[in-house]
């Protein structure tokens, strides 16, 4: 099948090389040709002109977006001169499924279509393939299902869910058609949140592994904290990279994300490159948004979105007021940090 | 070699089970004599007298426990007339690392050894393996290295971690020495505690996807909730069983108990066998309090136990009281459940 | 000075009341005029006609809404022909900040003012005086100041602020021209979180007091929690009622909250009027996105709004699938509720 | 009444400075005398030798201990060689309230007395009054009443509680038996838990007015946040001084934290004095540790304890981790501090 793709990021370059690789033409868009030099290499089409795109383009056009969430209004106006009626865009960035509904009405007052579709796979997903969600109408989606197909990860090893019979359904496959527009970005915020969280409690747990050893002697000299009441039960100094590195092997925790963080103690138990400024992209805010405007509770990934935010200072402020506060009643000076 | 083992419960049993098809001798003690019969025709030798079972085992004796933790100190006990000096107890089940050293202690005056080993597997364990976190003297640990070898669930499929090299390491076995007395049932506690936010932070994800309906006229007719400023964004009835499937796939949040939730979905995408009043056990309680003891930060982890105690009504006079002072400031009397 | 007044909830009813003890001219609107009988033997002069209403005020007019968040749109559509350029609508209600900031718009556009006005003070204003927070234009503000300062508390005998000289401040008064437009509202909303916030410390506090007796052999036989590992030391049976009485006298927790606590639980210490389901109104939820938004940590306020989220069961869901995992993994039947 | 008092620090002066206005007779133990000397010019009786000391009081002698925690066990025993049969000690200070239990035991069973003590008040007390929390046996708390009456704050101008009739209460004069050994304590424990609680809430609030303005310009730039969707709504310079004032007066949140907030802010408004590394004391963690033990939600009273441990930089190795992992799966590089 035959796609145009706009945006050749490491997301979208790499997502044309698995969709070569399956046996798709993949004819790419970029104002630099020098851009697509690498793809081209790999068998793709490269243009550098929006008419000539649409020329090289067969009708009904099949034009995968992957741009930054802030820039996909623009290119859609930037491209809306060169559709024709049952040309369709996928959207398969970061958008905010509140905007896919937007652009589809936007896109639907010319005869266009829009199919949402959330990507989950990162540098990885080349290899390992992509995990999609996917949102809009039925027809157009069923049309696309060569590609979706093609870019997800398939069976694979993965063990069957038990009471699922017969040929593997599209889900099984790492690809579905969620629901009607936005319903792919929907629940790509909500994975999103639902990372933010898991993130956070591996962090949390290894984080008091290494602390296990706060009774120890050479640490116990800490003018702010309260003594231990019994520094003879912290008194461990455990290997952390081989603690990520066991849990992997048939414990309950097991993950993707914990076969991650085992790479990185592994590389370094320290971790001294980095400085623990943790940023935070758009979904896991939107998912927030959607608990609270829903009247949902979702404290833990909340709590763990806002664990980002103080952990780039935010915070600040409000800890200043409690040590002035403290002072206040108490006339306690906050302790100098060393 | 040769295990003694006291605690036929499933757990208990499914590992004299795994052992036995290693090649490994199982002496099982049980009061009841019917309670052994499986699996002495699974190959086991059954004792119902601690004299003779003493007798059968080989010294030194290698004797595992596989009891609630509440009933340990009994049981060692019941075992210390029973032993001799190097003989080893291995506490298997889910003691609390501080008790662990209160038995080393007392096993040591006798000459006696412990073992704790916090075992992560539960009803799969016996097919794939148990996790085994371990704590106490080296030379001890050592001897028991076969034992530990086949519980555990060995390197199997699961992709080596970037940066290690050579023969797989026990943690890459699935069994690891974490360090002194106590040191591995710490880090199954930890484990357990990780485990409550990763379930807790699927489960808030879920339930916000299933909310994704919640301003269609169908169900906007809620006296309590502020209505939405956007029903429109809120229309969506999203295929849960199917996102928990699709997510297996490809994603970043992919995980052992991800698999679990499918499984559960897709028996039942209503959970309606469930009335949503979770219990929690020792470790969970253990962490949050090792948190605060530590000085450790723990919000995900503290707050998903919260959650816990909160779906049993351990909540509900706070919430009453809140009511009682809304009634208070604003006359506002609470609505009626329906 | 003169006023009209459009709302005469148990809100507005009470502030007009005040208005006219403190010798201003009130013109209440209301279309039922027996709903405004009470206020007229009062002092008020009703009108039932928006022609009349109009005719009946000074321009440049000064109008204060005093009617549902949900409502003031409509309101200024029906009064927008009535007025005259350089009228004045107040709108007095809970309205979000950012519905001022499109409200302040359309009336420019007709060279009329808004000014918000967030009122603290509920059923007890009219005696205790209302806490206003202002947004608006200087000058409009200005020429409002009678109407402000009859309806705050003025200085009363609370005791200065530390540092603070001269006259007292109109902050001191107990009104305060926080900012341009919005900014009443938006401090409205952030007291509103905080309220929420303060009002679960409380509530947590006092439940953790009625716990405080969980040890006793006539409260353990709960077969969901795991045993006390000393029963001993929760063994109290504290009084309620007298713990809040005392708390309100020379402690670091006395608040006007508090002092609410005291009378419900003076009331019923059981509290047993109340069912525990909690409504939230919109600033809880505002103030949360407004955290988000911005990028600001607010773990407090926000797990403040989701405990009442879930006291109304909308974390049943997640608390299903909960058990649903334990029992996945475990084998474990969840606890029947009794 | 004569009161012997062992521990000058400020709390324990203020308190004997209170006792002498009142007409109590004070001695005063120190080892040196100089540390006595202006409470003797205040009216007290200073002993810098337990005989003497012993020698100076009447028995049943009653000696209010205003020591650190820490030192409680190690005053006892140095005491005790002087006390008779029906001595009473009260430990006013801020111990555990299961050390209470510990030490009335020790006590009883030399026939002598323990009175546990919880007082609240900070530097503030001498003039305001303290509030009393006490446990222990009723005879022995009577006996003390003109002691406890003269250093609580009394009924002064506090609104009295509907409800309550008759004399004022001794909960109303600011001191309450709360029950037996212990229970004083225990209840000023939970009084430290809601205190940090209120204060997180406060300071979060308060944090969040600062962040008003993040939509303006001159502050949007910003590389770490996701830009804001409508910067618009955020361009407020809020004058928090004045909002901290103004929310003293008739508003749903004001209370004694505030009025300190407010003190606070109008001394500098930029708190520049302090950095936002916030201590803990014991009673916090107790707190959430009894919380967790009776199995009490109490996610704010917790979270409001890790906040101030994440202030003090012991979530930091969490904050790496969660950058690490992002460094893992999506090749995002740390964004620097500047």
């Amino acid at each position: 099948m035959q796609i145009g793709m706009i945006g050749l990021g490491r997301m979208g370059a790499n997502m044309v090389r698995r969709l070569l690789r399956a046996g798709h033409q993949c004819v790419v868009y970029n104002r630099n040709p020098a851009k697509a030099q690498a793809l081209v290499e790999a068998g793709a089409i490269a243009i550098s002109d929006l008419a000539a795109f649409r020329a090289q383009l067969t009708a009904p056009r099949h034009i995968w977006l992957m741009v930054p969430a802030a820039a996909v209004s623009g290119v859609i106006e930037e491209l809306l001169p060169h559709l024709d009626a049952d040309d369709t865009l996928i959207d398969g960035g970061n958008s905010h499924y509140q905007d896919d509904l937007r652009h589809a009405e936007r896109l639907r007052s010319f005869g266009l279509h829009l199919v949402d579709c959330g990507t989950s796979g990162g540098v990885w997903g080349l290899e390992r393939g992509y995990c999609l969600m996917i949102g809009g109408e039925t027809a157009v989606v069923e049309r696309l299902d060569p590609i979706f197909a093609a870019l997800a990860p398939g069976v694979g090893s993965i063990p069957r869910t038990a009471g699922r019979a017969g040929p593997p359904s599209r889900a099984e496959q790492g690809y579905l058609h969620c629901g009607p527009h936005g319903a792919g970005h929907f629940v790509k915020m909500v994975h999103n949140g639902i990372e933010y969280a898991l993130m956070g409690a591996y962090a949390e747990g290894f984080n008091l592994l290494r602390h296990a050893g706060s009774g120890r002697s050479d640490r116990a000299h800490d003018a702010e904290t309260a003594p231990l009441a019994h520094p003879e039960h912290y008194q461990y100094d455990l290997p952390l990279a081989d603690v990520a590195e066991l849990w992997r092997r048939g414990s309950v925790i097991a993950s993707w994300l914990l076969d991650l963080t085992a790479n990185a103690l592994q590389e370094d138990a320290q971790l001294s490159a980095f400085g623990g400024r943790v940023s935070d992209s758009g979904e896991g805010r939107w998912t927030a948004l959607a608990a609270i405007e829903t009247g949902t509770p979702a404290p833990l990934l909340t709590t763990a979105l806002y664990e980002r935010f103080t952990s780039r200072g935010e915070g600040d402020f409000a800890n200043q007021l409690l040590s002035a506060m403290r002072y206040q009643f108490g006339g306690h000076h906050e302790q100098p940090q060393d």
